[in-house]
């Protein structure tokens, strides 16, 4: 986990990390190792306390805003666990929580590639495939904070299983893992070699090397790749189809593929969005890279303290 | 075409009803025809001119609502053609256009299965399938009045060529064509018996036979609605993991099926929508039947001349 100091404008003036120890009863990893890496962060920027405004905090899973707990995070095991008031009683300050990716989507809008469009679709390729929504100039939230899902929509109906419990979502033919798993399968039959030179062993491999190789002009890398972003592709053009929105953004770890993805998901797209202009949406990188965390956390608190004018619906709230 | 004179609790003063001339050139049509029919609802329901606030208009095809442009519209081969402007000098009255379905879908909010909720996605499944989402209180329309364009979402990578170039969109496996292809499919193989007896012959086949047959227990009539159903619930999860709308509505003509198509397709959503709470969400009949269309269309002039609370996003007009 990182934390940073970030003023108004986006601007990083400290910031402090730690590793998660998943282990720890989630109160004592709040209060304790969460709000110490809060605390380092404004050591760090030689900021008091009491200058700062809030804490905003993107967490993978499920997130209740309102309330300020976490439903459901595969990641840490958690099921309706207390996440915003253990750490406001540690810190003493107004802490306001939402999915991760989500949280991403917010920064981009306010710092990033999202500046200056009223809508806006962002995939953020990892582990997992998050995703977010902004419509209208707001975030969908969705009635059960699952608006924005987007690595869960189906694009191939007897594909492979997803985490979720589903079949073919694209998380599951796009992610992280599956990109893994492609070179497993091509490893299977005698492929993948330029690959598995790079990493050393099949179990090194992580999706940089998969990019890496390609960018060398490996053709196993580059079909592994292709194959990935056509599927990010039909998922983009059923968002297109069903959304319409302004701009589509493609982030996280995997997204540093950049183009070796985009071209290929945006020939899928032209290919599926025919009748209605949507094929003309701009598909492209993410532009936060590294600090997507912490400037989506910081636009979070922004506006949630109305530093910054809202994209969070705020028509439910007290 | 029909044309109905509306109050603003959605009571219905009067009808008149003519059938459309697609040969006319769009102009005259409008001046001439569509004026007719609208100046015969007044009479019908003893209302004069200056009594009525607005005219809403709803148009299958992709409607540019605040030029009142029709951009496209496949049922009448129209492209880039002016719709509110030519019907407003005739009636001396402003007019207000919109897709059909979008309309239907702010009746339904308005008027009918809608209301009470501030999200909704609506599906109406009839020679296409038509949709409209309504998120955060406000209609979807996005950048190129695409928003909500739910027939258009790709359920089967490399199913059937879909009518707007796409292939596997769920307007080609689940609306009324689809439906009568899987009859002449099993007819082929000398199967749906029962459905061409109630019929009288393949050329006569429509849903509403497929339906009645179903509803006499045949067997093939069922299978045939139950696979239609399963694909409405793969693209109905893809919008419950990507949106999460409070409740889903199936309108439309093959809607009448009812728990014929819901009840496969309440059962692929929740086999889909496994780790959001999503598959909780309602999916219904929608309740303004043969009375969509002008219901929908009252709902959109009302809400434009300030009548209703709003809907639309009135951002960016002027």
């Amino acid at each position: 986990m990182n934390a940073a100091v970030v003023d108004v404008t986006g601007n990083v003036a400290g910031q402090a990390e730690s590793p998660i120890d998943r282990t720890r009863p989630p109160r004592d990893l709040l209060r304790e190792d969460v709000a110490r890496v809060v605390l380092d962060a404004m050591t760090v920027a030689g900021v008091e306390r009491r200058a700062v405004r809030g804490v905003g905090m993107g967490l993978p899973g499920n997130i209740d805003r309102r309330r300020g707990v976490c439903r459901f995070s595969p990641n840490f095991r958690w099921h309706d666990v207390e996440v915003a008031r253990p750490l406001e009683e540690a810190l003493d300050l107004s802490v306001f929580l939402l999915n991760d990716v989500r949280s991403h989507t917010l920064g981009e809008m306010q710092f990033g590639a999202g500046r200056g469009v009223r809508s806006l679709a962002m995939l953020a390729l990892g582990t997992g495939i998050g995703g977010g929504l902004v419509v209208n100039g707001r975030l969908i939230e969705g009635a059960h904070s699952a608006g924005g899902e987007l690595g869960h929509i189906t694009v191939d109906p007897l594909g492979p299983r997803c985490g979720c419990g589903n079949r073919g979502c694209v998380e599951a033919l796009a992610s992280g893992p599956a990109i893994v798993r492609a070179v497993a399968e091509l490893a299977e039959v005698g492929g993948a070699t330029g690959i598995l030179a790079l990493a050393g062993s099949l179990e090194a491999v992580t999706p940089a090397h998969v990019t890496q190789a390609a960018r060398d002009g490996d053709v196993d890398a580059l079909s592994i790749l292709s194959e990935a972003g056509r599927w990010l592709g039909v998922a983009i053009a059923t968002v297109l189809t069903a959304i319409d929105p302004e701009r589509v953004l493609i982030g996280g770890g995997v997204g540093q593929a950049g183009e070796l993805l985009l071209v290929p998901a945006r020939r899928e797209v032209a290919r599926r969005c025919r009748m209605i202009r949507a094929s003309e949406t701009p598909i492209v990188a993410a532009q936060l890279g590294q600090e997507a965390g912490v400037l989506g956390a910081a636009a979070l608190a922004l506006e949630s303290v109305g530093l910054l004018p809202g994209l969070l619906d705020a028509s439910h709230t007290a």
